[in-house]
């Protein structure tokens, strides 16, 4: 079975990509897997410590402003780098680019939750050693990063020195060749306090802006004998460990992090409290503690295939990131790239409730919960930016975001997507249906639920008995700006509707949120009239009023250096088209299947697929999905393998600026809601599986409603065991069946 | 009869509004009209010289720049400084803002072509004096501004002193209170030349990046028996005369203005040509060329009407200005402010074609030539940019530039503005129509019609027996990317089949141009296929395909200050109601009134007037013209008084930043095509004249054919008089007459 990364031999063309994919994280840090000792000069690197959600603020340019565009932005931050630790071999600095690499191995473990490198290595002067690097970000203290290095001579050796850096003065990545990137935005963050003895380093910087500080208190322990210096430069802390020894020598550094988000103003001492109760614990202690966690974590969510080890590897690694990249305290959200790298400047987009939520809600709900309370904590937010765009009440969630106020600097393909506020609605809801969690919903998720209802109700308008929603854009971004977006439309039906079932089942909350019985009368009026686009020649659903009038592209003969078409069409050529970046119709046949009968799902599938160029990486997953559903066991299988290694092999040639966090989720989506038919409903938990035939075996477990259950999926048969909790009723296909231990059914 | 616009008094709030109305230009150069001695410290002037179409280039910044979103653009620039006359009496510097005005007259001549300023001062310490300032741009010598200064003592004066100023270091305004004009795009260029002597000034400058330069030669004479010095000081020439004097003296400067657009590198020697050829002229001889040039216009532009001074002089005021702000050279245009301020950085938009342009065409069709010319001389830049957005062939006229390429970064209410190509189509016709002239069709419209109709074979298509247009924007700004916008619809039908008509009928040019047989047939079935949108129910062309199934904006209940609308809504929320910012559909129903029968005409013009603003500047004249054809003659009256005094009255508040030309325009063809009633068409000159009861009575002069017709309209009966060229037939009505001299019809 398939538990780790590996990767053996120093590719200098694939290490901004292995420093992404190598990233390690917990949801609060995150690091990536940058080398301790650097690369040579010249090299470039995207060297990036991060805590979530921390940010500055900067400024939004506009050739031409118009009301209510966003003036400022926000962007997470590359903080305090604790990553550097120097090594010196009789006075020789270690590099993989100098001397002669014997032997290289980087691996990441799943299973155990660290990485490390372990390196055979002869200088340039002949002498040899072995270097084994461990780095751990741990999930039992979240404010912990630790690096663990053993050097072990392997020829005569004279003096090993550690050279070991704190470095406060940090600038996020820029790129000399991209004057865009370079535009003085790096450089966010100012040195407040440094300080350096007895080997412990402090560092506290301050953002420009925002008004947010991070703290850093890193603590190095070593094999003794040696002789200490410590040097405190402009913003650096540096310690110099010397051994005049021909023995192995170990260095551990624990690096603690804190932010005012989390920590308040006090944060330099609550490092220090936080190192005081890491105390003296062995970095194998550590280790230990961070796999138990990960055993827990796997009991719940492992999925394991069958017969196909780089796709068992892929499934893992995405799921591993995922865990390690989801905000675990209702302060911070999952960016669009994890905590990988600083891609879409660490934003929350919709990805979160439409790919990565469900991934938790299903495997481990009580960080779906917090993901639900960090939106929560921005509704204030989205009801003050409905106000601003003109609404007269509402929330409008923004379409990209940390803080809750809006980032996006074009609306045709940001703002203007309103489905957010629906997809976070349709995450509340979910919540509750897999929890049955009424008190959560009671205090949280009627307000979402009804502030969002009435920007609907602000938003469209009764037309000739329909409830109609006009310019908007759906999930497609090459088509904006449109009326009755399917999507839209559907995804505010459901939030229309159970807005007004959840005020009617909790009245008292009615007052409360001063929502009038009148109101809950239109969300209902219209839910009950929502006009959903319905192509009568062709069967299918309409992506919106005049997709289905448009030109088609010409997608055959569209050169494929063509691709992505975002990156060579002006936005009005591709919106006069029928093409989409991605699933937009599909995907709302999936989020909510019983809108529609089967066969227009089937058509509206057909049809959609020849338009889609999947030039977005929220795509495919949907594809496999929604293949799967319709029996289209091949297609569901391609599109589910363009998922499941779009990372580990690059596929979309940009995971050096991040993972692709939505993407891994949708991995998981494709097996549980694809392959598994796993679908949660008012009436309950569904399944209808298919196994590819590409495949030998899936296995997966879930959580519903306190149980956990297994499912065993083979050619032939499909295995539904209850691992823990009460019997309950399961609908298998069209058969509702009662599963107190183990079902078993033929496929 | 009113010829003259007058001011008397100081009113220090309406400093700015004056330096625009009272600028002075000839198409070439302009000037604000600034006081010659300055303000005092402190307060603000836009002290503006301008040559049109000079500019520099800056960058575009965006927040998220997609594809073909053009990365920079043109910004007319405020050129050498040749207006400071400094007066000293007695040592005492003059200043209306010090000592007492004790009496003050300011008066911009639309018959002479001048402006001047006559003031009597006491100053602080007693002497009192009468000055009288001059200025001149010259429609004969277009290098030419020349200034005049009269100072007569009215008490015992000992000293005058003149401090005569040739400044090259200058910027464009910025505003200390609005970063965003401060942001670094104001000082573009520098000075490369600087001399002086001998009462004569040399400044040569260059732009930053347009590699453009710019020269002034400045040559002063005077009353004699002064002493004379001349001091040059960084990109400065600063000539001193002072006479030990107690009588009159008399101050003129000649400046002339060369540039490498127009007069090549040797722009400095062109200057001193220039001035050869004026030699010794006095002022006098100028001011006589400059009358003499604006009796030939008027006697063939000249409107009156009768009962009503104030709206004659804004009738001939606005007139003037068209005359100062029109590119007469075939390398320029007419900026949206005209050469009156620094409003939209001197770019031409559409206004030109619809709202200007057929001023000229009718009152002076060689300067409607020098428009076409100039926009055919950026026929291959528009060739060029419809290649980028992504378009196979075609020509996409820029909407917002100076050279060529497009200079808007807001693309939905930009770029997206398709119609801009017909309408430049369009404009290419009416001069054929009304010049007849088959060569300059041939030499040069059959080109621009046939890029412009393979612009929309390539951005529409047939679908269902209809060819369509998608995602453009109409006229209308409040409703941004949309299908078959009626406007753009009709003028593309228009556009398609003048360009298959001038090409048939000049087989010749077909293989000139790489036009196909096959292509002509396609420009033909697409005009013949064209979808016109027309709702059966309310029996009004629809503006769009969905523009009439939106909320209708609630305009009775929006309070007074949150109009303009799109300063108080984000755009998206204007879009997704009915609400016009301008005339849109109407305005189609004036261009192309045959496509459509008067009742759908008149239920468009009842419906589309309630929801629309008139947030436009361009929109009034339009109803005003639309109301007469309708018989609304109350209405034809008030919004043409809308655009009479707009910049006179400020009524849109920003007179300041420049005159508002196309509403200018407006002013003119709300007179004749309104209460005229003239058209013209393939089969000849119409009339329908409707005098408002308001009114006593208008003349207007206009060309047609190589005729001068005058239209004399009373309130029962209309008089045609043919004062040039040969007997024809006009349609009075539905009547069909011939002209020989003089025909009179009761209405």
């Amino acid at each position: 079975m398939v538990w780790h990364l590996t990767q053996t031999g120093v590719n200098k063309d694939s290490l901004l990509e292995n420093e992404s994919l190598y990233a390690l994280g917990n949801g609060y840090i995150g690091v990536r897997g940058n080398f301790e000792e650097g690369y040579k000069q010249g090299m470039t690197s995207v060297r990036g410590t991060y805590i979530n959600a921390f940010h500055d603020v900067t400024g939004i340019e506009y050739g031409e402003k118009l009301h209510a565009f966003p003036e400022t932005q926000q962007k997470l931050l590359n903080v305090i780098d604790a990553q550097t630790v120097e090594i010196y071999i009789n006075g020789e600095r270690f590099s993989v680019f100098d001397g002669t690499v014997l032997n290289y191995e980087q691996n990441l473990y799943f299973d155990k939750g660290y990485s490390e490198r372990i390196i055979e290595w002869e200088s340039p002067q002949g002498a040899k050693v072995k270097l084994h690097f461990r780095r751990v970000v741990s999930f039992v203290t979240r404010e912990l990063f630790a690096i663990n290095v053993k050097i072990e001579p392997l020829s005569k050796v004279n003096t090993i020195k550690v050279w070991s850096e704190l470095n406060g003065d940090v600038s996020n990545f820029t790129d000399p060749n991209d004057p865009r990137v370079a535009s003085g935005h790096a450089k966010r963050l100012t040195v407040e306090e440094v300080d350096g003895s007895h080997q412990q380093a402090v560092i506290v910087n301050k953002t420009l802006a925002s008004n947010l500080s991070a703290a850093c208190v890193s603590e190095s322990t070593c094999t003794p004998g040696y002789e200490y210096k410590c040097e405190i430069t402009s913003g650096r802390v540096q310690d110099h460990y010397t051994w005049e020894t021909n023995e192995a020598v170990e260095f551990t550094k624990k690096n603690v992090f804190t932010d005012t988000l989390r920590h308040g103003e006090d944060l330099k001492q609550q490092a220090f409290k936080v190192q005081n109760e890491i105390g003296d614990k062995l970095f194998e202690t550590l280790l230990q503690e961070q796999e138990d966690y990960l055993n827990n974590f796997w009991n719940h969510a492992d999925v394991q295939v069958e017969g196909d080890d780089k796709l068992q590897e892929g499934i893992r690694f995405n799921l591993f990131h995922l865990l390690q990249s989801v905000g675990k305290d209702s302060v911070s959200n999952i960016a669009a790239k994890g905590l990988s790298g600083e891609g879409y400047e660490g934003h929350y987009f919709w990805d979160t409730e439409i790919y990565m939520f469900p991934v938790f809600l299903m495997t481990n709900p009580e960080l779906a919960k917090k993901l639900l309370l960090h939106r929560y904590s921005v509704l204030e937010a989205a009801k003050e930016r409905a106000k601003e765009v003109g609404h007269a009440k509402g929330a409008l969630f923004s379409w990209r975001t940390i803080t809750g106020s809006e980032c996006s600097a074009f609306f045709p393909a940001g703002t203007a997507q309103y489905h957010i506020s629906a997809d976070i609605a349709y995450s509340y809801i979910q919540y509750y249906l897999v929890t049955g969690d009424n008190s959560f919903m009671k205090e949280y998720g009627a307000e979402v639920l009804a502030e969002t209802a009435r920007l609907w109700l602000d938003t469209g308008h009764f037309h000739k008995d329909q409830f109609r929603i006009d310019d908007v854009t759906g999930p497609d971004e090459y088509t904006c700006i449109v009326n009755n977006n399917y999507f839209t439309n559907a995804m505010a039906k459901h939030n229309l509707k159970w807005a007004a079932k959840v005020i009617n089942q909790n009245t008292d909350k009615m007052r409360e949120l001063n929502v009038t019985e009148n109101e809950v009368k239109e969300w209902e009026e219209a839910a009950e009239m929502m006009y959903l686009p319905y192509d009568e020649e062709l069967g299918i659903n309409a992506q919106d009023d005049t997709f289905l009038q448009k030109k088609v592209w010409d997608l055959k003969n569209t050169p494929a250096d063509k691709y992505p078409l975002l990156l060579n069409y002006h936005p009005l050529t591709l919106y006069r088209y029928q093409v989409c970046k991605q699933a937009d119709t599909v995907l709302s046949h999936f989020l909510l299947e019983d809108e529609q009968d089967i066969d227009t799902i089937r058509r509206s599938y057909d049809y959609y697929e020849k338009v889609t160029t999947h030039d977005s990486s929220l795509s495919y997953c949907v594809y496999s999905i929604m293949a799967a559903k319709l029996g289209y066991d091949d297609k569901a299988y391609n599109y589910f393998m363009e998922t499941a290694r779009l990372d580990l092999d690059n596929t979309h040639g940009n995971t050096k600026d991040g993972l692709h966090m939505a993407n891994m989720g949708g991995t998981w989506l494709s097996i549980v809601f694809g392959f598994g038919g796993v679908r949660i409903k008012e009436d309950g938990l569904f399944f209808s599986p298919s196994l590819p035939s590409q495949l030998n075996g899936i296995n997966f477990n879930m959580t519903y409603q306190d149980r956990l259950i297994k499912v065993i999926l083979q050619p032939e048969q499909v295995e539904y065991r209850l691992l823990e909790g009460e019997p309950l009723t399961i609908h298998h296909f069209n058969e509702s069946v009662k599963l107190e231990s183990k079902l078993r059914f033929e496929l």
